[in-house]
């Protein structure tokens, strides 16, 4: 395997910015085909070769092994591939719904697996509270946060998850996410050190971490923690200001090129620990999408690596495998 | 008349970021054509070839018939077409200022006629209070409001100028703004509904909702519900904040790719409810006429269809008419 | 000499995105020239061929004669042009290390004439305090603000400094600063006129005011006063929101064209006071570097005259040399 360049890095566009439901209600999860083949087309229409399967627009875990292949057949058409899946809300650990969300993770790998796609993201967050959905922003409010007791069930389940992914061939990456296992780095680190299985890594997403209405890490602190255990990255930036003095604090969603995280110096030690994994774009809010595309540009313009032979590091945990030219 | 594409779709840059006195103080409506010319050049180097004439700048409603032909004239020149005209602050419902408000009016439309500008946007906003004008962003402090006693007489007032401007061949367009009886979807909607004419329209500028330090209806059901109405379209962005806990809240000016708004969800549901209306992009604060030509190469880029044939909606109101190739 | 087109306005790279202790900690101006090497690569990767030297990054000033021919041996060979140097947070009035900064002061006069850099900025702002270090900005918090006792000693030695820089050819260019005698534009037309030197002008940095989360000079008054002085320029902006009712303040790092300062109306006013300076584009946070090469085509595309014979009026002040073909 040669090391990947800003040529053929792969990067997946988040399906995020496209809502669950049709414009008649219908779950897409449930719609026909030609439902997911618009958004798709959209996708592609924006310059993407590469889709993240994110589950609030799509749960592939809940597809028939023949509406699978419709969804691969309908991409391939599309021009875009499936090349990750980000599972969200459906913490393994939920009080109410964590057998059933285990259940369904499990699903997602296999479904993953006929997908043929090696990268499944999964996270701790539970679904939004009442009040966190009547916000602008759901991140301006707390939420869910994970009970101490029980981290040893989510190293149970979380390596349950590994270790089927592994017998597919796959890969699992662990979402940071605030107030979860996965909410700072130490913690995320330390999580995925108790799983300790070389195809359990981290999605280090601090994104949503550099959001919040309260003080922060340091970003720098959390990429140099957590970048050497990543095997998925999604990526996205906001402007932050802050008035100690006063306790305000303040975000807003921002391309990546112009927010708080320096993404081009992320990247550059991402490498040095040897990060080969795929990169998912998100922005949230407005035009996302077209952000998004911008995000990829900026990437491939100012970021990776433009001719192969660098200095790549070695990771903590496997990376997936991408034949040169798969892009 | 064939639909519009991004490649003709008529977008004109607000003359929004000029002011309306020159260098020397003189009021830029009785300055020499030369002066004009100035700014339109200014304009056509920045890439449009459309021009909204806003009378912050200009007031075509005081020229003389003698200077309307100076101004077509050095238009021509320069290569921007005069394309709508935005009147803004002469509330016809104005109490001390409304007769004088309603002539000029009046005049403006009698303009427009001359100078083969289809597309006329008046507004209830009245003049900025001096508390306004003393701060950095004047939206930040709440001015006047509209007295529900007086809805009837804006219904016959705008009538009256719907009317005339109908016996001239021309829409009427009226531009949503907090606190007026233009200030929420639904009472914007009402208003058109109540005037009831099939040349007075709406102009859904809902960057003037989004950017106010107070609670904000969602955007997206303000396009919803206007956007039926929609016959002329002010377009802006904000990036946006609020801590709902403190009741605190920020905007600032941002590109229309980077704001709160998605224009190009709003742009399709605008396509599948007809619209085909004048696009004015406007930014307000530091390099706006910059934006403005971002915001344009970003319509064309990401957001109007590329090609004809899509399907068009039929809008509640008239469109205005744009033969093949005039863009 | 003729004047400066969109085409060859010396426009340096800010070394301020990069950190002035290597990766080993290790101080920058210690270290091996090719230490230095990767850094001018880097910036000649963004489409750089011009550095401004900032003295957080590296300090000519402490450099031996043969170091600083293996500093312009690798800069040459990286393609870029040391065009200016900015030493700064060493104020000569500084009442701990006062002389020690003057001393230093004098060291990178004589440095610049060996590189052959005509211009040197230095400003009046002092070390930050403990608790500014600790803010995300480290303007959100009150720092060093000057006693008026020492305006005469700020005089005199400022004045030392200008005659140095005048026996070697170069121009001295004075940076403002919040809290210091170069804090408003008053006060930094005053001190520049009480020195009285015609090769001692302003660095009209506004972007340094304009980010404060206190009331602020309105930047074109800032504009308009010091422009005339000015014969040097560090360009940056910001974002900014004001809540005055709730005395609230927001400010983040914005692309030159996005931000509240308009640099198309500020440049135009500059070039009618005969400025000709060095530009030198800014930013901080996130990923600068991208930044200022964002802010450098926006001053190339949109801003700078696009051929010569504009109307160049006098500066107050001596304006650097460029041969025609330098850039």
């Amino acid at each position: 395997m040669t090391s990947l360049t800003a040529q053929n890095w792969p990067i997946a566009a988040a399906a995020l910015p496209f809502p669950g439901t049709t414009a008649n209600g219908e779950s897409v999860t449930d719609a026909a085909p030609d439902e997911w083949a618009s958004t798709l087309t959209e996708i592609a229409d924006a310059g993407f070769d590469r889709l993240d399967v994110t589950d609030s627009w799509l749960r592939v875990g809940d597809l028939s092994e023949g509406r699978l292949d419709d969804f691969a057949a309908v991409a391939r058409e599309a021009g875009v591939v499936p090349t990750s899946i980000s599972a969200i809300r459906r913490s393994v650990i939920d009080h109410a719904n964590g057998d059933e969300n285990l259940a369904y993770s499990h699903r997602t790998l296999d479904a993953a697996a006929l997908l043929g796609i090696e990268t499944v993201s999964f996270g701790l967050h539970q679904a939004l509270t009442v009040q966190q959905q009547a916000q602008l922003w759901f991140w301006t409010m707390d939420g869910h946060k994970d009970d101490p007791a029980d981290w040893g069930l989510a190293v149970r389940r979380l390596s349950e998850l590994g270790r089927h992914a592994g017998e597919l061939g796959l890969i699992v990456s662990l979402e940071m996410y605030e107030d979860t296992f996965l909410g700072t780095a130490d913690s995320a680190v330390r999580l995925v050190q108790d799983i300790g299985m070389d195809n359990v890594g981290l999605n280090p997403d601090i994104g949503n971490l550099v959001r919040l209405h309260r003080p922060i890490e340091s970003w720098w602190d959390m990429v140099e923690k957590t970048l050497p255990y990543a095997n998925f990255w999604h990526v996205k930036n906001y402007a932050r200001d802050e008035d100690s003095a006063r306790g305000e604090y303040f975000a807003v969603p921002a391309p990546m090129q112009h927010g708080l995280i320096d993404y081009r110096r992320a990247f550059r030690y991402a490498i040095e620990q040897g990060f080969q994994g795929v990169i998912c774009v998100e922005n949230y809010g407005g035009d996302g999408l077209s952000v998004c595309a911008d995000n990829r540009d900026y990437l491939r313009r100012h970021v990776l690596p433009k001719r192969e032979g660098y200095a790549l590091g070695t990771s903590r945990v496997r990376q997936p495998r991408f034949e040169g030219g798969a892009s």
